[in-house]
């Protein structure tokens, strides 16, 4: 790989790696060689966890387990990853099989926010869970000033559940419409029915739950710009 | 509380808090205080996730994500953690609201689990993660010494019965309600009733033993999803 690329994202990272084979390995996608990413993701991903746990105990000492919870989905989920990793330019370092080459959408985002979770992994065994811990505050720092409990963290099916029954409607349908992928790799195409939109709203994701979200989060908002 | 008892739980920890009120605190139920275990158990949970998430990450070298993952819901499932307590005297040392002091079966069972998950997390705020995570992997030696990836972890059958045995219930009963297909292409229906659910759970396999194993499996998420 590019030593001028990897030097820019070590840069962007705030982070240079003493086994650049880690950094490596973290940025490997399993399409293009057997040491690829999955097992660091596994470990980056219990790891991103328990450091924005922890920074939202200390941030917020009365705010209940639930709203901390949800605080802490809205900040792991795979959006708010995918957007860190283009903070990080992280597509130009991505190692991809060719299959994975020309993917884009959905399955790029989700490819993006894994590696993220590959890096903190790979950061973690290059150093230890203090300077880890330390470095993924500095990434999120303004998304942990930003956020606060209540309102937003609900879940985009539940908002939409909410809402409907303020308006005294019936409840939203989800049909799912399409399932295509292999088993490791699935991707669910959901339709939301919804009384005052004539059409369904469509959603996507890698499981049945995640691409209802999707189509949730997209019927608030088309009810929303319908004034309704 | 009973100071004798609070030190008996400390030895049985390996661990002495600096921070009494710390301990108190992940002692106490939702019924009995305002002052309660939740936020520790959020964080506890995360800790946990990440120390074993790592311990098997250094133990199995070789072993892929998808079995990782599945060692650690092993490990780390309510009814691991409730063995553990159980392992540390714990009920004794439960503040409960009169309404939970008299719950048995599964409500207790869930009630010492996330009481565990609460100690972890006021083990590190009362010290730093190094420490909390190698008394968790000493709380852990066996367990982990004796996971292995694949085949070996614990069939949803085997599972079941041992969750109706640590409740003193009966033992589930499975019956073959319908056999369908060609000889060679049979599918199995088979219902398994178990005392605490009123209707039969289903599952279904191409052999008898398939279609228990998925009959057992669903009535423990059946049960599990009962009990929260």
């Amino acid at each position: 790989m590019n030593p001028i690329v990897i030097d820019r994202l070590q840069h962007k990272l705030g982070y240079t790696f003493q086994q650049q084979a880690l950094l490596l390995q973290a940025l490997t996608h399993r399409s293009a060689d057997s040491e690829h990413n999955e097992r660091l993701e596994f470990l980056g991903d219990s790891i991103l966890n328990f450091v924005i746990a922890n920074a939202l105990y200390q941030r917020f000492p009365l705010v209940d387990e639930g709203d901390m919870s949800r605080m802490r989905a809205t900040l792991v989920r795979g959006g708010t990853l995918a957007e860190m990793a283009r903070e990080f330019h992280l597509g130009e370092c991505l190692r991809l099989g060719p299959g994975e080459l020309k993917s884009g959408g959905f399955r790029r985002e989700s490819i993006l926010a894994d590696t993220v979770e590959a890096i903190i992994g790979g950061i973690f065994l290059d150093s230890d869970i203090q300077k880890v811990g330390q470095l993924v505050l500095t990434w999120y720092a303004e998304r942990l000033a930003e956020i606060s409990p209540g309102e937003k963290q609900k879940d985009p099916k539940t908002r939409l559940q909410e809402y409907l029954q303020r308006l005294h409607r019936s409840l939203p349908s989800y049909l799912i419409t399409q399932v295509s992928g292999e088993a490791h790799d699935q991707k669910f195409t959901i339709h939301c029915h919804v009384s005052g939109l004539s059409e369904p709203v469509v959603g996507s994701g890698s499981s049945r739950r995640k691409a209802e979200q999707a189509a949730a989060e997209q019927t608030l908002i088309k009810l929303e710009l319908q004034g309704e």
